[in-house]
C-alpha cells in the first residue's frame, strides 16, 4: 500500500440554505436536498436517510427525500416540509446544518418490544415523547402499533401506555369533585347524543365540560357538528368560565394539547387501517384523564358494519377498559348498545345538528330513535354522577328533557360560548330512489358514512345525507331512501357515482 | 328539512397535469397536489391519503403529499416523485387522473396477519406481488415485516415466503446438475473472500456463477469491490457466455430482477434498523434459488458486535436455514465462523480488492486471516460440490490456490468479463495513530465501518480504511492503528472527525 500523506485541509461542510416548500406531511418532517449536493455527496445519504437539520432556533429528526432531477431546489438549498420549517421557526434562506441521525432511544424501545419484551413506564414515555417532537417516521409509529397490536401489550402495559399518553400532555383541573363525561366506540353514522347528554345533566346540576374531537375517518365529529350552530374553538380561559356558570360546556379539545401524542398515533392508525384494543383503551382514556374527567360512561354500539362487531370482543374491550379506569383513577361504566344501522336521519354536520336541535326542542318530527339512546346514555351519566339510579335515573333524564330544561341548559351554553345560530343547509341536494319495492333490511353503515364523506361532510359542513328510512321500513319503488346534500354541484355528482356503484348501501327484501 | 331539489350538473372532475418532481423516494410514488386544487378539495384528500393515479399509460397507487402553501404547482398540476414519474410512464403536462385508492388486498392480508393469523402460499404472494408493484406504501411495508418479527411467521410460513420471493422475480436455470454458491450472513468488515472462492471452485471444475450485490449498509458489498478491477454489470446472456467459459463468474445480480420483493423489503428494514429470522432466511434463500444455485455454503460469523452475536442465535439460524432449504430443494451447509474482528487489511472496495489480489497471487504480505477463511469457505463449497471432503477438500482448495491455478482462473474470469485492471489507491490518506501504549483488545465491527463509509466508501471506490493492527497486536503511543483513506479532502475530514469522537473504534489495553 502507498506510502504518502496528505494532511486533509480543515474544511467543514458548508451549511445549506432553507427554503420552504410548502408541503404538509403532517407530523412527519421531510428535507429534500439535491443528489449532487456537497451535503449529499459527502454524506452518503439517499432516499429516507433519517438526518438531523439544525438551525438557529432549534433542531429536528427529519426524513431526507433525494432531488435526482429536475431544477425544484439550488444545489445549496435545503427544501423544507411544512413541519420542518415550523420546528425550526425557519426563515427564508437560513443557514442549515445537515446530519446523520444519532440513534432513536425511542426505536430501540420500540425494537425491544417488536422482539418480544415488555415495556415500563420510561418506555412508553420516551416513545412517546419522540413521537410528538416528530422524531419518530411514520415507519417507525408503524412499527410501535404493530409491536402492541393483538394482545402484545398485557394489561399492565396498557395502564402505563394509559399514563404516558396522559402525562404527555396538558392536564385540566376543576374545582369540582365530580367531573363527568361520556364517549362512544366507534361512532355511528348520525349517534350525536352528545350535545343532548351534556344539556340534560349540566340542567340537572352535574359538571360536564365536555371536549370532542373533530371527524378523522368519519362525516362528522361532535366538534364538527355543536361548530354549525356554535363556537367550539374556545381557549382554556373561556372553557373555564362557560363551565363555570352553566355546569357544562362542549368545545373543541383539539388545541388544548389533549394526549397530543394519542392524535399522532392515530394518524398512522388510519394509514394501516387497523385498531388494537390496547391502543384503543388508552387512546379514550388519556383524552378523558387529560380533560380532568372523574367518572366516564362508555358506550360500545354493536353491529356487522360497526368498529365492534361481536358481544365478545365489547365485552373484552370493557374489561380492559375497566381495568385500566381502575389503575388510572377514573370511575367507568359501560353500556353495549344496539349497532346495526345509523341513529336519526341526518349523517354530516349540520344535518347532524338539526336532529340534535329537534330532539332538545321536543319537536314531534324528531328522531325517536336519537332520543331514546341520548335518554340512556344520559341515565347512566347521572348514575355515575350520583343522583339516581336504573330506573329512577331515566327518568330523571327524561323529565329534564321533556319539561324544557334541557333545551334552556342548551341555550345557555351555546350563549355562553357565543351564541346560538341555525346550522344551514346545502343547496344542492338529490334524492336517491329505491331501485325496488321492499322492506329495508340492512344498512351499511361504512358505506354509507363515504357516501356523505364524498359529498363534501365534514369539511362542507352543511353536506351529507338525510335518510327517509331505517331498517324495516317499507318502501314502494322509486320512493326516496335518502338524500345526498352537497355544498358543490362537484361533490354532489361525486357522492351520486359512488351511491349508484354501491348499491349495499341499503339493502332491501321481500 | 328542504324539500327543493337541485339536480346536480353533469360536472366530472378535471383532470390534473403531470408535472415531474425530481424527488427520489425509492419505490415509494408520492403525488403532491395544491391544497387548493379543485381534486384535492372535491375529494377531501390530506396528505397521507393513498391515491390511485391514472394516466394513459396505465395507474399508480401513490402517498399524497399536499401542498398547502406556496407555489410549487399551479392549481391544475399534480407533482410526481420519479418512481411514479416513471412508473406511470408520464411525459410533462399528461392528463391524471386522481381518486381514492381502492382497498388493498395485500393489506387485508397483513391485517390478518398482525391479528395472528397464519399466511398461505396466496397471501404472500399477493402482499409481495403489491410490494413490487410499489401498491404498498413504506408504512404498510413496515407494518408486514413486524407483523412477520420475533418468530411470529412460523417455519412453514417462512418456507412459502421464501417460494413466494422467489418465484415473484426471475429465475435462472444452468444446464449443469450442480450449482454451486456461497452467501456470509451480516458480513465482517473486510470479509472479501468471494472473488478467492469462486476463483478456486472454478479453477477446480466447479460451476459457480456468483451474483453479488452492492453495499446497502456496509462500507463495501462484493460487487463494488468487483467493479473495481472488472466489469460487473453483465446482462444475462453476457454472464452465461463467461460461465459457459470459465465455469464462474462474479457480477452484478441487481439488474437481473432476483427477489425483487427482497430489495423493497430490505431498504424498509433498514429503516426500522430490524432484522428478523424468518425474513432473513426468505432473503437469502430466495435469492439462491433465483440464481438457479442447487448448493450453497452459509457461513455465520459470530461476534460481539457482528450481527449474529450468540451461539445459539447462530444455531437457530442455521436451523431455519436448513429446514427452508429443504423444503426448496436446495443442499445447504452452514459453517459458523469467527466475527469477533474485521478480516484482512482493507475496509472499502479498493482497498478490500487490493486484499483480494494479494491472496490470490500468494504475495508474501498477503493477509493470512483473509487466506485462511478463503480455504474454509472453499473447502465447504468443495464438499458440496462433492469433490472431496473434509481435510482433503481443504487440502485441495489450498493446493489451487498455492500452484496458482486459482489466479489463472481469476484472470482468465476477469478477462471473460471485460478485462482485469488495477483497483486504484485514493488521492487523500491520513494514519490515525494509538492515543497510548498497550495491545489491541477489541475492534468494533459497527463503528469500523461507519468511519469508513464516512470517508467515503462504497460510493468513493477507493474510500475507506487499511488496518494495521489485529486484536492482539501490541502497538506504541503514536503508532498506527489504520489509514483512513478519501477521495475528497472534506469526506476525509468527516471520517477524521467521526474517528475521533469515538475512540471506541480499536480498544487498547495493557
Amino acid at each position: 500500500m502507498p506510502e504518502r500523506l496528505v494532511p486533509p485541509d480543515p474544511i467543514a461542510l458548508a451549511p445549506v440554505r432553507a427554503r420552504r416548500l410548502g408541503i404538509d406531511t403532517h407530523h412527519e418532517p421531510v428535507v429534500v436536498l439535491r443528489a449532487d449536493s456537497p451535503t449529499c455527496r459527502a454524506e452518503g445519504f439517499e432516499a429516507h436517510t433519517r438526518v438531523e437539520v439544525r438551525g438557529a432556533h432549534g433542531s429536528i429528526i427529519a426524513t431526507l427525500n433525494v432531488l435526482s432531477s429536475g431544477t425544484l431546489l439550488e444545489a445549496d438549498e435545503a427544501g423544507l416540509s411544512e413541519s420542518a420549517w415550523h420546528r425550526l421557526n425557519a426563515e427564508p434562506g437560513m443557514p442549515l446544518e445537515v446530519r446523520y441521525a444519532p440513534p432513536s432511544e425511542g426505536m430501540s424501545r420500540v425494537r425491544a418490544k417488536i422482539f418480544g419484551s415488555r415495556l415500563g413506564q420510561d418506555d412508553f414515555a420516551g416513545i412517546l415523547g419522540e413521537a410528538i417532537e416528530g422524531r419518530l417516521s411514520n415507519v417507525e409509529i408503524a412499527a410501535f402499533l404493530v409491536s402492541c397490536a393483538n394482545g402484545r401489550i398485557d394489561r399492565d402495559e396498557t395502564v402505563r401506555l394509559t399514563k404516558a399518553m396522559t402525562a404527555a400532555g396538558t392536564r385540566l383541573q376543576w374545582p369540582q369533585p365530580k367531573v363527568v363525561d361520556k364517549h362512544c366506540i366507534g361512532g355511528l353514522p348520525g349517534n350525536r347524543t352528545t350535545p343532548i347528554v351534556v344539556a340534560i345533566a349540566a340542567s340537572l346540576g352535574l359538571t360536564m365540560p365536555k371536549t370532542s374531537s373533530r371527524a378523522i375517518t368519519s362525516p362528522a365529529g361532535t366538534a364538527d357538528t355543536v361548530a354549525t350552530f356554535t363556537r367550539v374553538d374556545l381557549d382554556l380561559d373561556a372553557m373555564r368560565r362557560v363551565v363555570d356558570r352553566e355546569g357544562g360546556c362542549m368545545v373543541w379539545g383539539g388545541a388544548m394539547n389533549l394526549s397530543p401524542a394519542d392524535d399522532v398515533l392515530i394518524r398512522v392508525e388510519r394509514m394501516l387501517d387497523i385498531d388494537s384494543s390496547g391502543q384503543l383503551v388508552a387512546s379514550v382514556l388519556s383524552k378523558k384523564l387529560a380533560a380532568g374527567s372523574t367518572h366516564v360512561l362508555i358506550d360500545i354500539p354493536l353491529g356487522h358494519t360497526a368498529k365492534v362487531r361481536s358481544r365478545a370482543d365489547a365485552q373484552a374491550l370493557l374489561d380492559l377498559l375497566s381495568h385500566t379506569a381502575q389503575a388510572t383513577g377514573i370511575e367507568l361504566k359501560g353500556m353495549i348498545s344496539d349497532g346495526s344501522q345509523p341513529v336519526g336521519r341526518g349523517v354530516g354536520p349540520a344535518l347532524e345538528a338539526h336532529d340534535v336541535l329537534a330532539v332538545l326542542r321536543n319537536d314531534p318530527a324528531a328522531p325517536a330513535d336519537l332520543r331514546q339512546r341520548a335518554l340512556q346514555v344520559a341515565s347512566g351519566v347521572i348514575e355515575l354522577g350520583g343522583l339516581a339510579k336504573g330506573e329512577a335515573a331515566l327518568l330523571l333524564a327524561q323529565a329534564a328533557l321533556d319539561d324544557g330544561r334541557a333545551w334552556r341548559k342548551f341555550e345557555a351554553i351555546c350563549q355562553a360560548q357565543g351564541g346560538l345560530r341555525d346550522p344551514g343547509v346545502a343547496t344542492y341536494r338529490q334524492p336517491v330512489p329505491a331501485a325496488r319495492e321492499g322492506s329495508v333490511h340492512a344498512i351499511d353503515n361504512r358505506l354509507l358514512s363515504r357516501a356523505a364523506r364524498l359529498a363534501g361532510a365534514p369539511q362542507a359542513p352543511s353536506a351529507g345525507l338525510y335518510l327517509d328510512v331505517h331498517v324495516g321500513t317499507r318502501v314502494a319503488r322509486g320512493q326516496t331512501l335518502f338524500e345526498l346534500h352537497a355544498e358543490s354541484p362537484g361533490e354532489l355528482a361525486y357522492a351520486l357515482d359512488f351511491v349508484r356503484h354501491h348499491p349495499g348501501i341499503i339493502t332491501l327484501e321481500d
